[in-house]
């Protein structure tokens, strides 16, 4: 295959940051159409971009057969249902994350993988930042010898509304599956057990939605590494993204990116910029990224670097860590 | 009173450092006597800064009327008796963490601490450190908000002899004690709750003498705020202590000192200087500070900033944690 | 205007650059033809970008009344030629820098410029990069006070080839002329004086040549303010481009960018990454920012950044500044 | 011998500096006697530290024949005077920077230490700085190669007293030595040629004290090897004392110190710490390395690092870039 035709399903916010990148930034592709129920919405933004074929119905897209990949972009409940379809006629799939908060569903796409041999990718962003990557290759480089302790810490920049956090599925799927699956990436290996603590710091409310906003989850692996996630749903000054590897020969820590990297001396202080304001700021390039390397796989017939399992495994641990703070014990996978 | 007659009981390693700060570094005191039941192995280095007056029983020191306070730096087993005696003679005292690990003997302390109306400071030298010092300050002058999530970084730069390990008590009470310590005066609250999780990551030995060489302890306080504390016998780039309040309006985080402030750009990287080897190159001025506070109090009749309550806490929690990791549980205290 | 219809004159490297970003990165352009004595050599590289009217001669994009502006990225030597046609023509020009090494010819261009009143911008892409932007901005919100002192860094990762030398027209013009623009662009006012030394410290075969490979460049301004560069043909840890503003309040120092954010702590050091490699590195997204900002200026009409008269000041420094280099003492202006 | 007998004239600011020095940080020595034409005046400072000989003549010093060596810490106009005397004497003499402004003087000190063959040694205490020696190091050791560029950044954080500047020398021999002495000792070499621009940008009274406030001064040295300083009398955000040595095999770069290694995110922006106010604050830690050296210099009878031609040097260069600024031109050394 030269060049991937690609349709689109679902053009909100993530979907437009994938259009984007498959039109203006990634080789030996073509958005050939997408869909999305409110299509008409961004009917404007995609002829500017150049897209002139749109569906309200996603159908249209899995029944396309000149359409070799599909981009699941559509709500989260969606995932699971549209990537099967699109698996089943053929089509490679790129699943932005989570599959589906259902282990059932998630295996049953999973199988369908297996069994229709296509590409299948979930969207783990992070993985293709350059900070995240550089810290795993300094892992698997032998730079920090054997891991020891990983300590990841991601702070979003402000509290989302509580609409949304009453039907996110509660902060360990929502935004902790993120840590848990760089936790897998990072150690090379699976997690053994997890203890969860949580609380209400930020806005009652959240408890009042029977979730908390302030998480921190503790892991084991399978050879005795430990690691350690803080979540904070609000950090004022900003999106908060860092990860540290400590093992026998070094320790590997990354720091955030911010606007330019300049240091303002006055009477008061020292004054730098503080980190890129949240994900469509910091992870731009992590976008193109994953996008790229998806498409180049299914040109190359490559397997793909973040399959189906990856997208089973952080949503197995997030179950445990929600027992594990519901239970008040630890949990074992 | 103008000037402190301070008796310093012990001369090894951390008997030195105070020796030596009180004569050269300290105003408004004088050393005039010491004690050590080997006393005459340091009879040169002794002389050599002064001291003429030298003993092998401490009990000569409790005994003497114009000694106004005690600096008790002998071996553990033997702070609690020792102070209690000197306290009872109505001496202040200084004494080395921990006061005992059998919370009774401590108990023991505080009762004769209260009956004496003496000062008594235990050495938790870490708070007197100028990045933690900082990072205490910007949390009380609200530069931080209400503190959310307190994360302590300890790691030591070598694995301290198996024989050492052996007769520690534990890393709980022997090394992350230090940690429970600055939770506490970070946070301005009481802990409630810890989980520990352990691994013995560096030397099969330490497994064989019953204890861990990396740990992770997950605290909770009053408030519900949480903290994290990670530790490591052996960190191969040196002694490794930082800290990070986050809270409601920022996040604080210190770095560690290193021996210069210099980078090298070539070929292979830009290259900066480790952290500073161990405690004794990382804490100089901390153990100054500490001894100079101690004897401004005596001086100026003013409460201790680290008391006798302050030496009991940190080895509960130590406890709890110990119990956290035998049964796999949270503890509750 | 709705779209701007660019011709492309030269297909060399930052030829190719600027198609590619004309292509892929900015709106409300098309690149509908280009322009190259060899384009022969880049007919792949430009079909597959989707360019597929390619001339071996300028004239016929001159010719070609449907473009509405040109990009000159043809050989020094024929920046002001093709800039006067295309101007004479009616063209809006994007020139890169510089317009010519002829003060006679460049004024000729400015005339050009001013009699048919298209934009004419100058390819000074530094302006554009994040960093040296934000020096700017700190100067121009007040944030560093009234400046006092100027000090720019260039450094090239390696020696060019000596045949490039011996045509350069020295480094002076050929290399330091950026930080010429970029002394006016931060200062806000004109160079009076300057003062150069230099010397032969990398290859003796530059001497050879006639030129230095090391030069560091005094300039008073004529507030008095002062002001100096230092130039390295050769820093074997990269690109390096600094700048720092000091003034009467303040002082802003900017950094170079890295592949990466991360440290890496071992036995030996503290490692950091390098500089990025190159200009293609480090002002990828300068390059970028620049051809953005032109072509909204055409459509919006609006006055371009980078004029004529700015193309022509940083050349008269350079010609002073080799004066001084040559003469031992110092020019004014 | 075993411990110097140390007299010190002048117990003014740094004069009370090298006392406490001599008293508590360095070992082998002791002050026998100070002396100060308004001794008086510090009389209960110098009691409190242990002081009983105080005299208001210098010259109860010179004549003390158990006194082995002296540290000049009186007023300038008095340092050649005072030092030649106590040469004479016999005594060893640590003498505050500059020796004398006048050439034939410094040389006379410098005849006299020949004959007498005593140690001497100038107080340039930026050499013993952690950071200024590490770059020194870096260039010893080859960690840069062979040196190319070295640039220097002095600013002091506010003007002083017009009544100083007035009788000052100006910024050359009164600020700017102390990096002309900086750039020997990092080049190893010596300097050939110098051109000083500097204007009046702080306050008028500065040039109506035919005096400039702001200077650029560059500098050729014996291998072509380029320096450059830039001085200013007012940093608002403290001292600012910087060095950098680039070379053919990278680039040393030392920071500032600062009160603590910390850095706080919140809403606004990062903020780190300022700068150390200003010498004392920054060098406490060089005026007790300088002074140990010297007395072990003493004790070992070795040479002393920093000697009397290290006095005459600077102030030549001084001179030199003084008429450098008075003519408008280079001026060879």
């Amino acid at each position: 295959m030269d060049k991937v035709r690609v349709g689109v399903v679902g053009t909100g916010r993530i979907g437009k940051v994938h259009i984007q990148n498959l039109v203006n930034r990634i080789r030996n592709v073509e958005v050939v159409a997408v869909a999305d129920i409110m299509v008409e919405q961004s009917k404007e933004w995609l002829e500017d971009i150049g897209i002139t074929t749109m569906y309200s119905d996603y159908k249209k897209i899995i029944e396309d057969s000149s359409i070799d990949a599909v981009f699941v972009c559509s709500s989260t409940d969606t995932h699971s249902q549209i990537s099967y379809e699109a698996i089943k006629s053929g089509k490679h799939v790129f699943c932005e994350k989570p599959i589906d908060y259902d282990i059932d569903r998630i295996k049953m796409v999973m199988d369908a993988v297996d069994e229709a041999g296509v590409k299948f990718q979930v969207g783990f962003n992070k993985r293709f930042d350059r900070n995240f990557k550089k810290v795993f290759d300094a892992v698997r480089d032998g730079s920090v010898g054997v891991p020891h302790v990983i300590k990841l810490t991601s702070r979003d920049p402000a509290l989302p509304p509580i609409e949304y956090i009453k039907v996110s599925g509660g902060i360990f799927v929502d935004m902790m599956i993120h840590d848990f699956d760089m936790m897998r990436y990072l150690a090379g290996e699976e997690v053994v057990e997890v203890f969860a603590s949580g609380s209400v710091l930020i806005d009652p409310a959240v408890g009042e939605a029977k979730d908390v906003d302030t998480a921190i989850v503790q892991l084991k692996f399978e050879s005795g590494a430990l690691g350690v996630i803080d979540n904070s749903r609000q950090a004022v000054y900003g999106y908060d993204q860092r990860a540290e590897v400590f093992g026998s020969k070094g320790c590997i820590i990354s720091e955030n990116e911010t606007p330019n990297l300049t240091s303002l001396f006055n009477e008061d202080a020292v004054v730098r910029e503080k980190p890129l304001y949240f994900f469509l700021e910091r992870f731009n390039d992590a976008y193109i990224n994953e996008a790229s390397v998806f498409i180049n796989c299914v040109i190359e017939d490559k397997p793909v670097p973040v399959g189906a399992i990856d997208g089973l495994k952080p949503v197995l641990i997030a179950i445990a860590a929600q027992k594990s703070l519901d239970t008040g014990k630890p949990v074992k996978l």
